[in-house]
């Protein structure tokens, strides 16, 4: 445990909903109980910081708040009680926690541990307030963790101690969109050898996900995306083919993928947060067996799904950071990544610092580009 | 093989959409190549008999037809290249085949053969025909089965071969609902030890589905239906708790659910074919590991499935005959029931003649009773 001061530098802020963020000057306060402060190396931009920015398919949360929930650091200093960290430790935050006593922790059938997580969710730490502030007012942290800042505080929970070794500008894709994509294939959907998949939606946890595929060993892996950009980075992870929606006109995007593969893809994996997607992947699927894993985001949507297409056999389900008990599993994948069995450099397309942040949130808007990586301090 | 001609019986002839059936006397044509000539003993009636009678939640399917789809028999004779079958061979006729040789039956993940699928669905045998006239008329047959006859032809690979002290009037209920509702538990849910269930519908399909929770041990089995007529014969069943949605006006079943069970039932089960029904079954489940399994029948609705609950580690499944590969199954659930693991007497609430079956939907169509078995010779 070390004791320090508040720590000024510079975040992004979102001041209110659908406005650009702006760089500011804020106050992090020491880690309290159970908690830990971390030098921010590197962070992604998401579609859920978007999503929750714009308002699009989310419920109202807190503004003024610090976005941010991919990202890689280093421990600063630790709170009281904290046993497992260290200043100098690198670690990925986050958004997801793994208590390890919960009825969830203990179960070896999901990972959502529900530690602080509605705390998390209105932006704040387990004591109902935020670490971070701007002249005295309160900005709340996104999911409890706020990676566009140089500083932060998580929760111990809510941490995975990494190696030392490890590049940060690059494992930080691991604490959401790689990690999810790429669990949605192997743990969630359990994909198997020789089968057949198809992929909905190209950008980094689409990418992820066909990684997935092809780790399981899959011999069809179908990407689905309106963009045709996005297919030669698809080939590059593993589609064996790819497909455009709007190439087929006088199709439904399930008619074509029925007929392409003989009755169905065994598995259909949704990275889109649109609802029709999530209808026309899961009709999709082969009849019998077929399963659907949806992995796209969406808070007040609701999907249909017809009673006759589930009641032969198909399965519908859904997955929270591809399934992964976070800190176990994230330290694994950065080792994966180290051992060359994982990418993540080839997700990146653009490095930029802090203060582009806006330029990030623009080309995910535009879909230019797979992950931008701000990186928090000046080279 | 035997070669016998045209046999005239009874049987219980649907003419049009929503009429009461007439008891005619129709022509059995004999056996074609792999077909199997049956004399049916008992017969149950199903709702999905009366749906497709009412056409409530079904496609069109042709008139005339012969209903009846849950019942055994005797064999009578076989047709040419019938190699599994003799003549006195105690049956249950089976709407979903098991042929052995297709993807589905090589798979283990499926029971859903198609042969002869959509023929069966058209109401026709595999040459396009149907076995069954009045007065040179073709009548259709029901899913490729038609017990509601003294005599019909099914595919020889839709018949499961019973053991021969099995009583016909009894084991006829593993033809459709007990089989549905117990697989669907115990197949389909895979229930487990100690875990917590919700059955919704507490007709056979929902009380095999109760059965079934008991079997697999679950230490909290809720009933759920509108009617507490149907509560004690839950109860007998192994339900731990009933409840009635229209007890509770102030809270919606789900949530009454997800107080009962400090956050939800591990599985639920819906034994009706109602989609908003199975909406509130699916987010009465617990997040993170929660499973619904569709049971109920309808070709023409969707359910609603929030993305927020599917994302948060749900699954929903659908199952059809209880996921039984119906040929291997269907003996082994006549010698459970042999055996006293398994419970059939105990959904029998009448048992009517031939002539009388207008009075089994009747009673049906009102949710009086359980399972009325028509008895098709006179004693």
């Amino acid at each position: 445990m070390s004791e320090t001061g508040v720590i000024k530098c510079k975040a992004a802020v979102a001041w209110e909903q659908g406005k650009p963020l702006t760089i500011e000057d804020v106050e992090v306060a020491p880690p309290k109980v159970h908690e830990v402060r971390i030098k921010i190396v590197a962070s992604g931009v998401c579609h859920t910081d978007q999503e929750y920015l714009t308002g699009k398919g989310m419920k109202f949360r807190p503004f003024p708040l610090v976005l941010g929930h991919e990202a890689a650091g280093i421990v600063e200093s630790v709170g009281p009680e904290v046993t497992t960290f260290s200043p100098g430790d690198k670690v990925i935050p986050l958004f997801l926690p793994q208590c390890g006593e919960c009825e969830q922790c203990l179960s070896p059938k999901t990972n959502l541990c529900r530690k602080n997580w509605a705390n998390a969710q209105a932006g704040v730490m387990a004591d109902g307030t935020s670490r971070i502030s701007y002249k005295g007012q309160q900005v709340y942290q996104f999911l409890g963790v706020s990676s566009l800042s140089q500083y932060t505080v998580v929760a111990d929970t809510s941490l995975a101690k990494i190696r030392s070794d490890a590049p940060l500008d690059k494992v930080c894709l691991l604490g959401c969109s790689v990690s999810t994509g790429y669990g949605a294939a192997i743990n969630a959907a359990k994909v198997e050898e020789n089968s057949s998949c198809a992929v909905f939606g190209l950008g980094a946890v689409g990418l992820a996900a066909i990684m997935g595929c092809k780790a399981a060993k899959a011999n069809r892996i179908i990407g689905v995306d309106v963009d045709p950009e996005k297919f030669n980075k698809a080939k590059l992870f593993g589609a064996t083919d790819c497909l455009n929606p709007k190439e087929h006109t006088n199709k439904t995007i399930q008619e074509v993928l029925l007929d392409m593969t003989n009755g169905g893809v065994d598995y259909a994996l949704v990275c889109v947060g649109s609802p029709v997607v999530m209808t026309s992947a899961f009709e999709s699927t082969r009849d019998g067996l077929g399963t659907c894993v949806i992995v796209g985001w969406s808070e007040t949507d609701a999907i249909s799904v017809k009673v006759e297409k589930i009641l032969m056999g198909r399965t519908l389900k859904g997955t929270y950071f591809g399934d992964w008990k976070s800190v176990d599993g994230v330290p694994k994948l950065v080792d994966d990544y180290m051992n060359k069995k994982l990418k993540l450099d080839e997700f990146i397309t653009n490095n930029l610092p802090l203060e582009k942040v806006n330029v990030a949130f623009e080309d995910m808007k535009n879909g230019k580009g797979i992950c931008t990586v701000i990186n928090l301090w000046p080279e």
